[in-house]
């Protein structure tokens, strides 16, 4: 019989000294010391010295003969004050322990494969295969907890705003552009599929036709990725949309919500509003959309200045309307010859650059790595308009605007993580806005939504829709945390004028809209509100707030990066028969590998 | 551009008399008196009466011209007190209007294909292809944000319970078991499928070993089920798992969310604790495995008193084993002979039954259907033993015992329902316990779990689970409300000793058992705590709460029967293009009929 417990192993104090009180939980360490027996006993709330001597009790003293680590047990005893020299101020419980006069072993372990513990290095794949021993570490406790924190105090931050929260369906329909779509099909409609939503974006759009006004819902979605680093088949996104807003709508209710996740999780103010950045400002300030301005080195435009250099790499780049950037990195114009041979090495290897040019603004001299070919008047103007102190490195690149901003901006992360320059005690919180709405794939010939076809321009920039249609901005914004992009969203398109256009934009002919997406459409005909909204990435909100370095520290139970989860082994193969059930085969050769 | 609001339309009353205002929805209905245009405006939150006059504004009078149903506009204008006579005491807002100074028109409308209200009777094929219009209805809006509440107060007190939401896989792995699993094919691993969960039952399982202690989810499961009323292809569950519990536990915990759900949503107070009836009173006394407890009629046994009956049906019956049963409806005795012969007929036709028996105890006569064969004095003491007062009447079939059983039961429902004799004012909770572990299936001559492999037997029946397995009692307890089953769980096996002989009992091989359940039993073997949960059908709490017909009523986006959705018709066809990236092919057959 299980021993109903009165407290968990994590409240005890001397408050309770002389109660009679019941334990259950897991034994995290054994030591016998002269005859008596020391068990940490172990729960979700925290650890409690448990106590058997003969004194106190000989059965149980003798059956604790047998107890080790990650037994699970209840024990009955008095709680006791620890001699002095015992006490342990680490724990909240280290005033007391429990001596007990009864004990019942609910179940026995086997020897774990790692030691549960923090400290223990422990093989990822291992970990994952014993998910439910990798979970008892305090860590990952911890990482669950505060992700359920996440959820609550989410939910009731809407549930206070008169959000309503709907769930939309699992099984929608599938849509041609669907690629990485997961597909199911139906046993009971034969030779057909629903597919898992890659976002509930066209239902949480029909909610606001349907008058729901504002919604909420944290969700599951998916999709059928390539294999890469950090992402996940299943992730989880807190989904909002609501009527009769605009932009400022939209950012009001997102950072009051960071703002209280922030707070009620990790004890963290932010101020608001948070600032803005368009993206053209973002990519010419720091190469990329998703900035980390936790630190400055913000980009210099050399080009002005070194349009007529002698130095070809320089004017050429110039001419063909290249640019030639860079940054200033704070007091590292000491790095020796063989750093910088390095660094450049890894732009070249890791960024696809060129080459790395770099100025040394030092006291005793000012060294270019290019002074070969660039005179000291360039030189020093280039380090005036950086702004450059004594003492620090100027990183320079030059070429096609497009790849140099991007290389630029990786190369300041790259260099800021090397050197250590990350405030981590910082969070900082940024809106990126003004986004290009559409994008050219020059391999296709034609444009794409850079969002999804319902974003909607900017209002000034509907003129430009077929005349220049790469460079009209959508009313499209992205949240980036720290250098990770948290979340996006948009005004939406809400009226079928508009629409045409932006689907003619896009290549997309009436019919093929019609059967892509007719049911919002149709929709759309019978009263749409102007409408907007957000989804924010839950499982990289999680990991950002515990530091932890991959989504499967704040997932249960994730896939590896081959889509697998190595606890369940899934996925896995089926029989003949329920593929048969669902009226589908094993294309030829799929099936033999398995075999 | 949006008129950013300041009210919606549910809020003002004489105290914002002046005021100037803006209001944003749905042209709800339009009345063009003498010049003056009133407009009944729309939102989620209610309605309030906008009127354009050319007084107040010419040019907002002249585009309120074209304004039609479900037209989405936003207006500003000032508060004012309506005439005395013009006052709507059953609405809200029925003090006021707004008369308009500036109208925007947001989008049109086409005329609907059905009428934006509750009054009026719509094909549900209709509602549900146009499901946002349906959506607008101010009974489709209640029952949605009902179901809003129901999340919100769930989550509340599991939050406040220490109680840690986490989030389940929905890629999981499929079992041979897995009838009725919906696959889902894997681009990247081929050849192999994962499944959507019919329920997350290992995984909380899981959780408990991880020493997560108390875990909750709301969460959609998924049954590929054959089609009948009233079940949804994917369905959405509150999971409940807790860890050193016994079934006192799981009862309060449930019974405090039920009271909590109850009292938060419509008002209404239950009593704790809820009353409890084992799995067998509950059959012999009403012939339900889930009793409407809501009104009385229970089941007499007459098997005794007709035992020794001149009347074969009788006396034949209760020496082949069966039962001789009826109930008493009150004060029925004045029906006819041509109601009681339509209801005989019911009971043979929809029931099944052999025949009706019945004795109407009037004061006048105590009158038999059997008289010709039962003797009066056997009558009347049955009579005797019924209770009947005078003026009732006493239903009584015979037959085989599990089938009379059943066949009484829905009698009783047909009864009372027929009768109108249920007061749906009131909520009954009831618990129904002790089922038994295992059934038993004479086609495939073996048993089955009768909830899951895993669910624990009375610790008391351990005994007869090699020599008498079905007659052994299950640690398993049903949730009922009003005589529909709205939630089931059980205290598990955490013991791999006694797993073991229960999947001997199942006919299971160590083998299969490795097969189908090794990750759980894997998991067992590293220190499990004894544990049990619940798992509650939202869908139908919603469902009984709202007082609606079908599940389709409080689901957003619902399937029909058909398992279809006909908004945007999914399942679908898809390309074959997608299913060979999925490394399938269809069935030979299948794709036939869709091409």
């Amino acid at each position: 019989m299980t021993l109903k417990r009165t407290h968990t192993c994590g409240e005890l104090t001397r408050k309770e000294t002389g109660k009679e009180v019941v334990l259950n939980g897991w034994v995290d360490t054994r030591r016998d010391l002269g005859g008596v027996i020391f068990i940490d006993l172990r729960d979700r709330y925290g650890l409690t010295q448990v106590v058997f001597s003969p004194q106190d009790d000989e059965a149980a003293h003798t059956a604790a003969d047998q107890l080790r680590s990650e037994f699970v047990i209840g024990v009955k005893g008095i709680v006791t004050d620890r001699d002095e020299e015992n006490i342990n101020p680490n724990v909240k419980t280290g005033d007391i322990e429990v001596r007990v006069k009864e004990l019942t072993i609910y179940s026995k372990s086997e020897t774990p494969p790692f030691e549960i513990s923090d400290e223990v290095k422990t093989n990822e794949d291992l970990r994952l295969k014993y998910r439910y021993l990798d979970l008892r570490r305090p860590k990952m406790q911890h990482n669950m907890l505060l992700r359920s924190a996440i959820y609550q105090h989410t939910r009731n931050y809407f549930y206070g705003k008169q959000f309503a929260e709907i769930e939309t369906p699992f099984l929608m329909r599938s849509t041609p552009e669907g690629a990485r779509d997961y597909l199911v099909p139906s046993r009971v409609n034969p030779g057909k599929f629903y597919a898992l939503p890659q976002s509930p974006q066209t239902y949480k759009q029909i909610l606001m036709v349907s008058g729901m006004d504002r919604y909420f819902q944290i969700v599951k979605c998916f999709r059928d990725e390539d294999l890469r680093a950090d992402r996940q088949p299943e992730f989880t996104q807190i989904d909002v949309e609501m009527s009769f807003v605009d932009e400022e709508g939209i950012y009001e209710v997102t950072e009051g919500l960071m703002q209280t996740i922030l707070k009620e999780t990790i004890g963290v103010s932010v101020d608001l509003p948070f600032p803005r950045m368009t993206y053209q400002d973002a990519i010419k300030t720091y190469g990329s959309d998703k900035p980390d301005t936790r630190f400055d080195m913000k980009f210099v435009d050399f080009s002005e200045i070194v349009a007529g250099s002698e130095f070809r790499v320089f004017s050429k780049t110039v001419e063909d309307g290249g640019a030639v950037i860079g940054f200033v990195v704070p007091e590292k114009g000491s790095l020796g010859r063989g750093v910088m041979d390095r660094l450049t090495k890894r732009a070249q290897d890791e960024l696809g650059a060129g080459g790395l040019i770099y100025i040394k603004n030092n006291e005793d001299e000012v060294y270019s790595s290019v002074s070969k070919f660039v005179s000291e008047e360039t030189t020093a103007e280039m380090v005036k308009k950086s702004n450059a102190s004594k003492g620090d490195l100027i990183l320079i690149l030059a070429g096609a605007a497009d790849t140099v901003y991007q290389q630029l901006g990786d190369l300041r992360l790259m260099v800021a993580k090397e050197y250590d320059m990350i405030d981590t005690s910082k969070n900082h919180l940024l809106w990126v806005t003004d986004f290009p709405l559409l994008e050219y794939d020059p391999e296709d010939g034609r444009y794409y939504a850079m969002h999804h076809p319902f974003t909607s321009p900017k209002q000034e920039d509907m003129d430009l829709l077929e005349s220049d249609p790469g460079n009209v901005r959508a009313r499209a914004y992205d949240l980036v945390m720290n250098g990770s992009e948290i979340g996006g969203g948009s005004i939406r398109i809400h009226d079928s004028d508009i629409q045409s256009h932006m689907f003619k934009a896009l290549g997309i002919s009436k019919e093929e809209a019609e059967k892509k997406f007719g049911f919002l459409l149709e929709a759309f005909r019978f009263g749409a509100p102007p409408h907007g909204g957000i989804a924010l990435g839950l499982d990289r909100v999680a990991m950002l707030l515990t530091g932890a370095k991959s989504l499967r520290e704040v997932i249960a139970f994730p896939k590896n990066q081959r889509a697998i989860s190595l606890m369940d082994n899934c996925p896995n193969d089926v029989d003949t028969d329920q593929l048969e059930e669902l009226h589908i085969k094993l294309a030829p050769g799929a099936g033999q590998k398995n075999a």
